[in-house]
């Protein structure tokens, strides 16, 4: 019986390429990259071919780029200068039994999906997923804060918004480099979870009566929650830094007509460790295809 | 009685006005500021003065650059265009129980305690100062780690060579963000230690063994014991930080020669973490003005 899993892997950015390393220690996996021709690297057993040139009918996963497929079928492709573009027919070609990887779910994605019979996992969904990349987010955070500030992180009043997959690595490590810490957190659960970790915690109500000690401001909810009243309360020295995807959480023109410096910063595991954030995607990957496979 | 204590502070780079602000919370100082006419920034009951302005014999405390004076009696003035030259003469003005502070003692200012009474404290040699410094060194460390790589500190193998007041600051830190930390030191009560707070431990005579194994090898001893074999069997990928003072303790020609790279990351405080590094000053010379007094 023929074990080999057929993959696609087509398009990408950095990331993918420790991605593919990690992948390629998988022996049952038979992997055909599209959009790397411009790279000068190769790996072992892995093909590269065109677009047009891949037997769809075949393929058992597929790979799409970290931001999954635009509203015209079209996809990034760092590592060629072909034009990629997807079509509905396409995915009809594909098995039913095929898996789709994205890193998010995209409105073309979804119309696919009601479309055809394919399983989307978009891998950056996934609590997992969220959870390993916290730790590169975490350090790039730290190196943003020593970078930013004239003072050590060690004594220094840092107050984290939101406990969830990133503000719980976020606040651990700056409690482990001597910061003085404070989460601000709804969930009673969450309050008892920072507490035995020996932090302090506040209700996020209370925000205004913390911001004004805060010598760094992290924040971390996807929500509009660091408002006039709270930005008012901030020293005019202290850094934020937002770590909220778009459109942030901070009132950014608010604390620019204070003069406050403030950092969104997007994407920190694509920064700081690309090769991190390519094997935990790669790691992801292996795992759920065995466990489609059992 | 009058207990106000007399203090120039002649010359000194940007730690020096977070130290100014410090040593001004003590009432009963009376400063004057020499060399720092460029300085737009005022402080509250602190004289500006020039060189030949001051009243040397009526001098309690005199506080010299972190560099001492050099071969021809004149210090380095970074918020001035005055040219200060030391002289013995001027020396021998100062009252016999004035204490002279500096960072570093250097062959001038040892010939004049040699032909004064004047007591001289080189800051930088003390082991509370190094142990302070040391948290600005171990943060501007975690920086460059995270700058310079492409992966996590978290689960990354880091050796640290030495476990004095800069290795132990850095070991626990790198430990404390998830990294697999292995120090190498010589004195079995430092070999105890490691090994209480959790972390491996290796002897210096071993240290071949190690490097093979080390995505980021950090010395902190100041003399050459990274050399050839301990370099050749280091990844090529890996990064080498320097913190030991020049010359360093690395094989830094060959290291070149392997395409390893190699950071002599030196005065960190005073780069990552001016404000601290300037506070910690400010603090201990308050400390040892009020015991001197007692």
């Amino acid at each position: 019986m023929d074990q080999t899993i057929r993959m696609a892997i087509i398009g990408g950015d950095a990331r993918y390429l420790d991605m593919i390393k990690k992948l390629n220690e998988n022996d049952n996996l038979s992997m055909e990259l599209v959009g790397f021709d411009q790279l000068d690297q190769g790996f072992a057993g892995v093909k590269k071919t065109n677009f047009s040139g891949l037997e769809v009918e075949k393929l058992d996963v597929v790979v799409l780029p970290i931001p999954g497929i635009n509203e015209n079928g079209m996809i990034d492709t760092v590592f060629s200068n072909d034009h990629i573009q997807f079509s509905e027919d396409w995915f009809k070609r594909l098995p039913n039994h095929t898996t789709i990887f994205t890193g998010i779910t995209t409105p073309y994605l979804e119309k696919m999906i009601q479309k055809t019979a394919m399983h989307l996992i978009p891998l950056m969904n996934r609590d997992d997923v969220a959870i390993y990349n916290s730790i590169p987010t975490a350090e790039g955070t730290i190196m943003l804060a020593i970078q930013h500030t004239n003072f050590t992180i060690h004594q220094a009043n840092i107050c984290v918004l939101g406990f969830g997959r990133v503000g719980m690595s976020v606040a651990s490590r700056f409690h482990a480099l001597g910061a003085k810490v404070a989460v601000g957190a709804r969930n009673p659960a969450d309050i008892a979870r920072i507490t035995e970790l020996g932090i302090q915690s506040f209700h996020m109500d209370d925000i205004i009566a913390y911001t004004g000690q805060c010598d760094i401001l992290i924040n971390t909810i996807p929500a509009k929650v660091v408002t006039e009243p709270a930005l008012k309360e901030l020293k005019l020295n202290a850094l934020v830094i937002d770590l909220a995807s778009k459109p942030g959480g901070i009132d950014f023109l608010y604390a620019k007509k204070r003069g406050i410096k403030v950092i969104h910063a997007l994407g920190l595991p694509g920064i700081v460790a690309p090769k991190t954030a390519g094997e935990i995607l790669g790691n992801i990957i292996n795992q759920l295809i065995i466990t489609d496979k059992k």
